[in-house]
């Protein structure tokens, strides 16, 4: 069976189980079969010989009493009792077992450690994720087997964007931020561990996954580096992978060590492989789901040219200068563009880069100069930056720009700072399409991000 | 008389004149008039031949025609009438006449502007800010020229920031920007083209003024290199000043000349110079005010070695290595202080940098920790890291908290990520005393300018 079709089981059950499900209100044990009864999954069974029913539901004492092929298990027992219950769930033919269950290799033990190990080659036709780990969510599932307190944080949104996170704590505070974001989030999975289930394996799967257009992730250390590369080559031909790797340095090196012990490597050795195999390198959480939100909504440049155009001379020299620093290039106009813009512009003006539309621009205006960079052939990328509190901004016909947007073939943004009134204008220019930034600085290398896996697609 | 002296009748006129008054509602006459009337400004005439009264108040033909001595005027009229107004408030003897008009040297107007700079020659003892400009915004005593549309933005609470623009619209936008953060503004200027005060005069001012505790500065252009070279680097030796430089490149130095008409100058004697007299360069707006907040809450920090405390590991390492990669390093605790740790931690920890206190940790336990490192000889700064949704922070002990801040003499930073549960949360750490940040990218940037201004302080 396909490593796809294997993994696929975590996602999408048709029937699961949980051992150690519990009525005990507020544990992980009751929280993960609460959550996964509300999920699409047809049947879900509550696992424990102390209960006979748990929620409401008929409990069984072991996985091998229950008559039906499962396809999920998930495992919150003791750690002593882990290697057992994985036996009984393999037995059972189960196709994929989480466990959550954390007191394994994590914390120096061994021998049960070892058990799973030998488990694991035993019966291969298992996939098992973790242990230590807080596993999946899925939007369109509605499957999630994290534990995380939901009074204290939010889900997102759904939508193109899956994440993968080796540390479950960071995912976790990282999906809470995000469903403050206009982005949205398709899969989540933090795998633990990684004694069966790796990160090579999960990249893999959502490069195959039709529901992920964008492959987030935040790694400290592949299991496997040799197949990690071979795999993100091959997924990078397809999807955009953004990486935010931890411990880039000697001394972060050894706190990883302790973290999830993972080998984190030389950072040197990483940007190689990064670089070789088309994955785009985050350099902090605030670019990580910047990049994966440009790339998710626009189209890939042909180009690094980059056309400003603003009602604010200050805010296009800025922008300005953050494009030139970041390796891009301001676009030349073409003569026509020129010469069409010049009909729409006060008599003294001169049509540049950054292109300044004077503090009288209106929305008719910007559409002329939108739509005349999106045809210009000198033009990649065209960056909209709009003061809104100028007087002459008419916010009622800023939906007219939607139509500029529909027709563009080239990535269109737009960036405004500001409080509630601009704040409030900045979604209604979502709500036209374009995707949009706050800072010109993470608009730019988003925007160099973009270009060079469009670089990256063109030589392989 | 001093430069100080004249200046501070910009903004703290005791007696005003609007030179355009206007009783049409949404004229920058009328603005201006309507805003220095609620001003602390004991009295404010309007100047208009045509009207009798303005805005109920008794209007006068001439500022000849007022007996009373004026400290400030603001001319609002059209740019060919400049100049005669201008005399007649010279001849008056008022001490600081702004030009908000425009239509001179920004658009290669040159008659009238040669008549400004001879009157500006034959009357030193009337200061002039302007032409082309916004002028001032005090919070103290509420003078405001500015005449941005108040239903688009809002303005910043009180502070101790003080910002000088050179362009008027960027900086409307950023102080609208501003009244989002948690960080007050005391005065604001915009002072166009420059023809008589300039940014050198102005920084020498807030360097002066005991309301005002860092400088930020958005600058394409000095006027007078020299002259901005000396006062900087007298003023930085009092206080930090920050700025963002517009047009860093050959490309947007060709764009500032026709936006301030500033000759941008080679961007590597600007970086010379900046250094050379202590001022911080900040990267992107994003900078410019995070670098201004924690300088203006935060003691200065005796070196560069910073101690991460967290709850969770990937979090503490992602941190780590933005605070490596910005040249700071990470402190190694004391034998003292990892003793004491030891005692509150679980029996199986290591004592590191970053120092995790573990997914279970609770206030007191970081209570502890925190008080450890601002007692260790070994660190220089405290950047606290929170997941606030793990269970075990009991937000109901958050400002105990406080006692440690209160004996802090260290900068002692909070860094978490989260939607509106973490948020709410973060405000009460900031009521508590701490300067807060979001991205760990953003925090080590605003480290790092602190410890370098430190440096400087130290070696001059």
């Amino acid at each position: 069976m396909s490593n796809t079709k294997t993994i696929e089981a975590f996602f999408s059950p048709e029937k699961a189980a949980v051992i150690g499900a519990s009525n005990k209100k507020g544990s992980v044990g009751y929280t993960i079969f609460e959550n996964l009864k509300k999920s699409k999954t047809k049947k879900v069974f509550p696992i424990n010989p102390k209960y006979k029913k748990i929620q409401g539901v008929k409990a069984f004492s072991s996985i091998q009493k229950i008559k039906e092929k499962i396809d999920l298990a998930v495992i919150v027992v003791p750690a002593i009792v882990v290697p057992a219950s994985l036996e009984e769930c393999m037995k059972a033919k189960v196709k994929a077992v989480i466990i959550v269950s954390a007191g394994f290799s994590e914390i120096g033990e061994k021998k049960l450690t070892n058990q799973i190990e030998s488990l694991i080659k035993k019966y291969p036709n298992t996939r098992v994720m973790g242990p230590n780990c807080v596993g999946v969510t899925d939007s369109f599932t509605g499957v999630d087997t994290t534990f995380f307190e939901r009074s204290r944080m939010k889900t997102p949104k759904k939508g193109n964007l899956s994440f993968i996170s080796q540390s479950g704590a960071l995912g976790s505070m990282i999906l809470d931020w995000v469903a403050t974001q206009e982005f949205g989030v398709n899969k989540f999975c933090s795998y633990g561990n990684a004694m069966d289930v790796d990160e090579a394996d999960l990249l893999e799967y959502f490069g195959n996954d039709k529901q992920t257009k964008v492959i987030t992730m935040y790694l400290e250390g592949a299991r496997d580096g040799r197949k990690f590369f071979e795999v993100a080559k091959r997924v990078s031909k397809k999807k955009p992978i953004i990486i935010l790797k931890g411990s880039r340095n000697e001394e972060t090196q050894k706190a990883a060590a302790s973290h999830t012990g993972s080998l984190a490597g030389s950072s040197k050795v990483y940007e190689a492989v990064f670089h070789q195999s088309g994955i785009i390198e985050a350099d902090d959480l605030l670019d990580l789901f910047n990049i994966a939100k440009i790339l998710e909504k626009e189209p890939l440049p042909k180009g690094n040219r980059v056309q400003i155009i603003t009602n604010g001379g200050g805010f296009g020299i800025v922008t300005a200068d953050q494009i030139i620093s970041n390796g891009l290039k301001l676009s030349k106009l073409s003569k026509e563009s020129i010469k069409n813009l010049k009909n729409i512009m006060p008599t003294d003006s001169t049509i540049s880069n950054p292109m300044d539309l004077r503090g009288d621009a209106d929305i008719p205006r910007y559409k002329v100069a939108i739509e005349s960079a999106l045809r210009d052939k000198n033009v990649d990328v065209v960056m909209v930056l709009v003061l809104f509190n100028l007087p002459t901004i008419e916010v009622k016909k800023l939906m007219s720009l939607k139509q500029a947007r529909a027709k563009a073939s080239k990535p269109t943004i737009v960036c405004a700072i500001g409080s509630d009134y601009t704040e409030k204008y900045m979604d209604t220019i979502e709500k036209a399409g374009f995707t949009t930034f706050n800072y010109p600085s993470v608009a730019a290398k988003a925007v160099k991000a973009m270009v060079s896996y469009a670089k990256f697609l063109k030589k392989n």
